[in-house]
């Protein structure tokens, strides 16, 4: 399930197939920043035993970040911060009672010991994930680095260059 | 860690020493109703694999009930009803900052699949969490049922005989 | 209203016909575990006579479990388990202005002394509810052990056959 | 337990003796106003059947309003209200975890059919129950009537007179 | 604006034109108990001397109780109170962002002194502020007493008739 | 970007083109109001350099009041506010997860030192960012003053003159 | 009760003495900022004739912001708003219960028509709503203004001055 | 303020000196981790351009992480995120009214294109920052990840050793 040939230094696995829906903007991301990934459904409560195995293997697949998106009660993103060093960040999905505010909680409030970089619920969540990710691995990686500038750059110039809210888009 | 000679039919295992203060609650029921009851401290996040090894034997240790408390990120209950299907109670830890709120969230808001019967907040939660557990045994042990219901009644007559809330304690 | 020829061991009660859309789910996980049930309106504050005489009379209809599903001041579960030594399992159904979180107040956060084991909010608490019924009948019923261990390994395998979230479902 | 020589018009009740820390405002209030009241603990959970009895009643014993305190999963007031024409006021007391929020979802989000006047958290809600309650026995007793007029005219001439915050108390 | 012929011995007045919508199940519950009841838009913000005005007149008009209902920073039925001593009851408006909990907080948590029985947020607490208005007005109404009655037994009736939440409407 | 020929004395800024849809709501009323208005997207964190000129500036460029929208972690409203002494006012753009809560404690909740006045969350925040506005002009500006009069007696009249919720629109 | 031989141009009011606990912190930024100011008990459900008068004449006065303090169902802002086109800053005073969050829903949610711009709850928001009020006076006030600079400057340089953390105090 | 000989490759800064009391807990874990770290105040409000200029030589001073701690309206993270490529996590600080849920809403609901890595409010949150920041140099670190690995194991086994939560500290 790689995307790309080169072998992916972040993974991204989910909670459910149905999370893909906010987890696609992580995945859209990285491609324009030509990041290699995988990409991988992992159930905490469905696929415990898959959890543990994919978070053992993580450090030796070159995973350099893992990127877990998960909602209501999340604890994908705990639980493999738990059984690897490899840095984990964590996506709120956005869950249909609670709009999301119980896998904000869930994720973020992990205790003293066991760290999850916490991003925002839903879609801008997943897409800042994909950023944070980028830079970590660009603090390695001159050439990403760049390309994560021309990103940044070419965001601002969009804003910059339409300065007036009332013109048409 | 037994504290009968009877073999443990109910497990309470807790995410940290600190969930003791709200824990021993759940102790102090069973043990005035004669279940006996295993205690433990398994930390999903700091012993993942203890959790799993745990949780992986607790049908064949003849545990009828595991009893979990945790605050925060509250994933324990969560992972222990994933790897078994031996029934689980969960008890939201009053956390510091967000009272509770967060462990609830994190206990309760599990996904469908994977059920964790959820009691109140704190105290009065862990209390409760072993009144049901040995609701669950009685349905099949007559004598303790009989003790449920001596308890329950003196429950109603102590708030019966004393129905001036002005009085003196 | 039983649903099989079966004896009832499970009784499906709710505050109102349109709490069905969410307890429905209950009905269905139990049905694909060939456990029968029965299922009734108990309105705590329309016909709280009902309330109390179903109560009353729940274990010596054989009820070994009880799924109560309530939304906004939802007072149905508490109120059962003050009358009956049954365990009580309490659905928050989601209510129009508060999304079900003042259905999840009133579930959950019962005193010391009546226990509800609440489940999540709205369709997965409803299925939930199912699962966790059925795993405390199973402790004394070899064949539902087996159903429902198949059941979970059903859902487990559904995760690990898919597991890029990409595919077309 | 009723306060004064007069049959009392107003019952206060509350779920347990702790909670008349938060109900004695209520009793004060009423007893500056000479108005007549009953006190009593009915709990809801650990006292079900003195609760329907004591509803069922309350129109006979001449009780004209019903002030009702309760904290947490607070189901007091809304099944006294089911019970009974009486007019029924809530107060929902401060808990320990939630700070009365789970109090006052429980006590004011009822469902149509079966209302609850509600009040504040804790004790000004509490005083405030006397104070409503009082307004409506006095809509038929021109003596009250005229004593809270002159309750609130002191009221206002207390603030009136103290229009300095920095003076001294 | 007057509904009936008899003189009106309840009025519903509300923030905004807008939250008709709401108070009409207010207006709905009244017309079907036959309680004559007045209706007027009063704008605690827009026209606040009609308010106090409203509010200066309201026992002289012969309003015995006054329903007000109001949304987001909802200032009129505190404001009404504190102009009068005719009981006055609080519908919290669903509010756009908020949902109606700054509706709720804003009605319900009035300072001690002035008090405001609070409905549930939206329609129910609509409906269920008419039923509590009639309730009041049937302490010394026994016709009106045994057409409340008459309606809560209609009700009652009309869920136990209808016990299987799966037969059709 | 101005809209009047006459300077504008009121800048409003904010984060996202898609603010314009709550924003737009400022500029309604500015319009009908006659006060020239300046409006310009401004992105504290895509933009911030240009956040701090355009703060560093507002005072030279004439603007005696400047009105910021912003949604989610919304930081433009304080950051403008730490750069300029010209008053600063907030409107907290309603967000897809929370609602605009997450918008209003960014804005609200600024430490002492550097003020912010907030505004409602969304359409009606907006509108009365630019009341609030005028009035701080009018304080100097005697025609503008009576315009305002005259704005919010034609709003008293409206109201006062559809007095019946029933009547149609 | 004016602070200062000069007449005042900015009137704090207050719901309750208890309040001044919070508001004087707006009075002391004044006076450090030589802004001469005038404070008042003004009660919106205890006097809300006073209230009414206030605001009245506030323009007369020659006040020029009106700051407002109070806490739960918080409706002294808003109404003073409500009579006068004087701009009304509103304070959120921590309550007892929900930590001002009534407090701040109370001022800050007001409906389209009627502006309240508010500050943080409790001492921080008591603290920048003098701050905001001399910003707004010394649009027109060149002294103000310099003596303003060099408060925020002050302030800027006393955390500049004190860069390390760990240094004591 | 560098701490340590070797050139400090993480940046602790803070809004206010007040917030080292939970920062020190940052400090703390990297001391132990031996990692290099400098720790400054720098305020996103009365500092703005301290900010800006420490934002802009992040890179260039060799910190390959900052970490950022800030309380209520806490923009100080989100800002420099907005101004450097490193990446930068945050830490809500508890705060007064609000417990640190506006911090945690204000650092954590980022829009999409600026990306801060948000730990949980509080002691525990500023603890996590360390280790995540220690977990992503150690991507490039053999030695800081042995001291990962150790320190991990070490704590693992803490709770190994103390399985039994009724045991004397």
């Amino acid at each position: 399930m790689s995307s790309n040939a080169a072998p992916a230094r972040i993974a991204i696995v989910m909670g459910s197939k149905s999370d893909w829906a906010t987890m696609q903007f992580t995945a859209e991301i990285l491609t324009s920043l030509n990041v290699p990934f995988h990409t991988e459904v992992v159930s905490a409560h469905r696929t415990p035993d898959k959890l543990f195995s994919f978070a053992e293997q993580a450090a030796d697949q070159g995973f350099q970040v893992i990127i877990a998106g998960a909602g209501g009660a999340a604890h994908l993103p705990g639980m493999i911060a738990a059984k690897t060093l490899v840095p984990v960040l964590g996506v709120p999905v956005q869950s249909a009672a609670l709009s999301g505010l119980d896998s904000l909680y869930s994720i973020v409030q992990m205790p003293r010991g066991i760290p999850v970089g916490t991003l925002a619920i839903g879609k801008a969540g997943a897409a800042n994930a994909a950023l944070l990710a980028a830079q970590i691995l660009a603090l390695h990686d001159a050439e990403l680095a760049t390309r994560m500038q021309n990103w940044r750059q070419a965001q601002t110039d969009e804003v910059l260059s339409h300065p007036d809210p009332r013109e048409e888009a």
